[in-house]
């Protein structure tokens, strides 16, 4: 186990490779000799934050435990077009089989790593971490997770079960965000911090008032965001929120908030273009 | 069974929910008394084609078969910014347990739907249609396929079984383009269509004479394609390839080919942005 | 769903009647009439409290929709010796044959809300809660854990991933408590809580300095506890733990602590005495 | 394969590890360096019989292959306060992560063995063997019965489908104890023996008659054993049952019956106390 | 749950259509309107015995269980050329889409019910049971047992932990028939009975001897057969066994055996002619 | 990965040894000293073609990877009566718990290869090649795929998402064979071949001109297939097919038609009659 495993890897990947290639790769199969191996190497067009070459190596033992994947660059490193980022080596029906499913976990991770990573500059100067939102691709989180990671961001609670987070809906059915926040205070483990969503600085002052141990300012302005810096003074961790992929990070982070989530970071990722280049032997 | 059942999608829904939800919304199950009734509407932030709506209906019929789901459009339609999709009704902890994983499959989906629709209004005015590749989200690929169609797309080859796409390794591997179709269609079921990717006009009149089904040009410029259109004349489907995110497609289509395939379609999709509003009763 | 409901539950139930089952209930398939029709009454053969019946309903459920069950108590209620519990109304074979997987449970689950409610009677009149551990048997925890609740008892975290126990291996492979607290807080989400555990005041104050959250006095006498209660006045959640199955409760809790966490909770558990009499109609 | 070694073990365990970790050990993972090593000793806190280090084994061979167990005792040893019982080796992180599962199932297992081996010790020096029932933890079966065989019991049937047990309510409905056996003889596969419990001696003397290869005497006194003992004189087993758990076993075995089954042997599982002390290195 | 009810059916269903479907029938979506419905009617091309059809509905549940089935003849019933066996009415592409897996299981099925019958009229007028062997089809025990019980077989053990059969091997192993039995009558759950596979009548009266509840005889003349059914004199069970499909079964039961496994039943199938006709409507 | 393999390859060996062993091969554990060895012949016991020998030692490497496995012949190999196929050697234990699953799915294999080589022998000197069909036993499908090729037969599509077959229902459907060609054509990915089943030549002639890239003729007289063949004149592929298992290949291969499918190849197997000796050392 390393951080990147979880108990659901393997079967996640023979998953993917079931999907991908169904009964067989028709096409190597009847055209490539069985015994013929190839070389093949994967090379970045792109600048980027490499993620996902540990997952290529899963991929690729599940195929075939005999393929060789010599790693060039790590998980988390920078990239530059032209890179060489790994080289594989063996049967070269197994490679091309698995070729297509280790790359595309590789560029859609490598893309969220990026995209992470691009935030943090734009914020840097700042105390501002950049984090994570549940709007994640379905069965991938702990992957996505580990992306945002490598890009050098932090992540925010896992899922609905391991933090607490009021929002809207929940202060309405509570009657406030005092009631709310001593409802989940009185039955929610006492292991969970509480997080409260406000929108205006009345509500940020009421969620302090009950002891909110994390306050998330949704849509604020930086003005706005400023002044709740000022109010909270430390009493609580501030996390800016609400469409944060089309905001001026830069900005945002100069209120003072402690944190910017990010939606986009995950929800809408783009690949980091990079191929993989066989010499067949 | 429809068209957008598998036969994993129940065990894909529950995987997905377990995933965003652990062992329970401890923030909803502390606040929200458990008799609570909400009704949410689904609407649109911006415009697009709508895809995913049914998976929605899906998820909630999992979370709780009780809560009703009222559809405005159905997928494959046009939504506005403003429009309200669909309606939700039911119990409050259960519509806003099962919000996040519903949310995160149908703004990808319309996200994918809606920049295929695009593709294809680039191309308005010429025979090209607009397909997808295998450059698809591991575990998803039922669901991105489908969304290709819902855009008015064509889907290429389901997996590496279900079609025969020879490409530079097979060729090098099997000698020449001659060789490789030879022993493909020797060797695999005669109910599959051989694919041939060439590079040049060269290699393309070989694949002809080797009697290709369908011929890939790959990275070509427009003039090339129209060359090979022209020595074709109708004797194989002829589809264009490589990077066709970042092309001018209106002009690639304008070559006379046949198809175009778009990995960017899949591999780089922005979600589409759309919101659900509960009111609590 | 409900609070007992878990995306497993069903595999469990099936798993569980697969294991006592096998290929059939060869006695009753070849002694009783298929339509032959049953009633069944379960008994309390002692006092306690009440947990699992929905889970019996949901056994039933999985055997044979068809069966009635009429509950006369209602899980986290005391029941006496003597009560009728619930009755069960069906088709014999199927009645019997789900009679043992559903009584397991039942018996099990009200055994352990049944020593949780005792030790609660044993803190009366303390501020002291009464917590569980993570020395569950394995597979059953969501049940072991709503069964705690049922008992009245609070909940600690649920594994590994949601809440932070910084221990003493932790302590030694960090250097100190201090650094231990220092890289926790600033490598996991910023969403949960830090808790340490201590066995010495000096230890105490050290986790106090360090901004621990939550203070673990493990194996402590009554008045090294009172003394804890003292120093931290609030400033932190105090828990007493350490083969809290064989202390005095009642002295634990006088301390002034703020929860008790016992592991012979669930890793000691005795069945409550409950029986299932049918008639055969 | 080896005696416990089943089909679903693989399954159990990486049920009962994502369980209890979830998506990771963050207190772990975020204070202790992911290359530090440990040595970990399994100490018995009281006497008792070993049952489930094969257990452990399997355990930290999913957790991490790399971890090496040393066993100082196997599975149905002897063990006494203060020995140490196996060593574990491996790094740190993994070590920690694992800790909690197996011990769980160490103490579980070996309080069942160390129960069955208490009820021998009491029938000493009669012929009675000692017997398990199906009132067994869902989802534990193999392991609790492997665990009654190591404290030097003996099995009753594993499931439904392969023994056959007529009771009560097969009596009612198939009319008499005469019917139900002819009954079962008739439809049953001819390799299973037929077992039929009685609560007098008419019902003893009608099952013997009948040809029960097999009768269980229910809740009988030691006077009404005795003379069913005398009455059936070699011609069926005799197996005494109902309440064992409370019941003088040495008087219970005095009567001559050939077996005594004891649901507390495995419903009312009192953990045997084993600790694991770590060194980090 | 029924007689051919078992914990895997579901899942094997699933299995079955997900590997004759895979992402969809394309021919029927694309030539067939989804709107369209159908009538089909399964007919009997050759005389038989049948056995399948519920299954045949619990494939058509799974594939939509708005489809309807009428019954005709149920399973075990005699069915001759041309009979109707039974109707389905409902959705034309979903009826399709179903078609294949529900036929060949049907076909299957029936075909080891009539062979089944067919042996035992060849045994008409002695006592000699017919009966099944573990020679069946991987992963379809359970239908195919069922399918030798309504062509009105007995069946054997389910598998090798529900029955005791000592073989060659074992006894060579053993040291002896005696000491074999004796071993497995001392360590084997006491509610299975002891069968012994003998070649020689000097190994016959070991068998006998040693207790054995059950005796095999294997590839036996009719003659030898005789003399053993003499020596026993209803002392033990008497199975007539080894390439029984082979042999004249009339002479083999004159000999007096009490019953004559037959791999053949289920190792060699000759799928029962049935064919499937529908009408769109 | 070899071309035996597929990704549910291990769940459904697994499956099948479950299915077979249950908890435990009882006979064997009691009556054979656990560290004994054993070695093991297989051997033919009729003329015929092996298949399957992969999937003997997969099982075995589930049961037991340190059992050997010494092939003396592989699999589509010719094997004579009395030729040992090949040897095993390990744990005598493990050897025969292991053993009826292997040989069922050998016998089985072997059975349909050999079937399959009996037909191909049958048509020498035509150009007909062998087909199989969709009968196939459920769950099995790539193994009796797999056993036609190992025949030297040729693979017809995998299940109903790789290949487009018009057959009768859907004409109806469509209104004539040309609207659903035509609908297929243009709705099915383009990679796909299209095949229409006719039963006469002006069906035929109607398909020709639709551009059917195959052709079924189903159960046409000898006669009509000539005919059909001159029509044609190597436009399409010709497929012969129905009830082919009762037909004279050599006739039907006489008319040129280019494939002849057979059904009875799969849903009508006799096993190749194998035995296993065993040796105990």
């Amino acid at each position: 186990m390393n951080e990147l495993n979880f108990f659901g890897l393997t079967d996640f990947i023979r998953n993917a490779l079931s999907e991908d290639i169904g009964t067989g790769d028709i096409t190597t199969i009847t055209t490539i000799d069985k015994n013929k191996r190839a070389h093949g190497r994967y090379i970045a067009k792109e600048d980027g934050i490499l993620c996902g070459i540990d997952i290529v190596a899963a991929v690729y033992r599940e195929v075939d435990p005999s393929i060789e994947l010599i790693r060039h660059f790590n998980d988390g490193d920078k990239i530059k077009k032209g890179d060489v980022i790994a080289e594989v080596k063996g049967n070269a029906v197994n490679l091309l089989t698995g070729e297509r499913v280790g790359l595309n976990l590789l560029q859609h991770m490598s893309g969220i790593a990026t995209r992470t990573s691009e935030a943090i500059s734009a914020v840097a100067g700042t105390n501002a971490k950049i984090a994570d939102t549940r709007k994640m691709t379905p069965g991938l989180r702990v992957l996505e997770k580990y992306a945002v990671r490598c890009g050098g961001g932090t992540n925010h609670r896992f899922n609905l079960a391991d933090g607490i987070l009021i929002k809207d809906n929940h202060i309405v059915a509570a009657g406030s965000i005092t009631n709310a926040v001593k409802s989940a205070r009185k039955n929610a483990p006492h292991t969970l911090k509480i997080e409260v969503e406000v929108e205006t600085i009345e509500q940020l002052n009421e969620a302090l008032d009950a002891g909110a141990d994390i306050i998330m300012l949704d849509n604020m302005s930086v003005e706005m965001m400023s002044e709740a810096v000022k109010i909270v003074n430390g009493r609580a961790v501030l996390e800016a929120s609400g469409n944060m992929g089309d905001r001026n990070l830069a900005e945002v982070a100069s209120s003072g908030v402690d944190l910017i989530s990010i939606g986009a970071l995950t929800h809408s990722v783009r690949a980091l273009d990079i191929s993989l280049k066989f010499v067949i032997e």
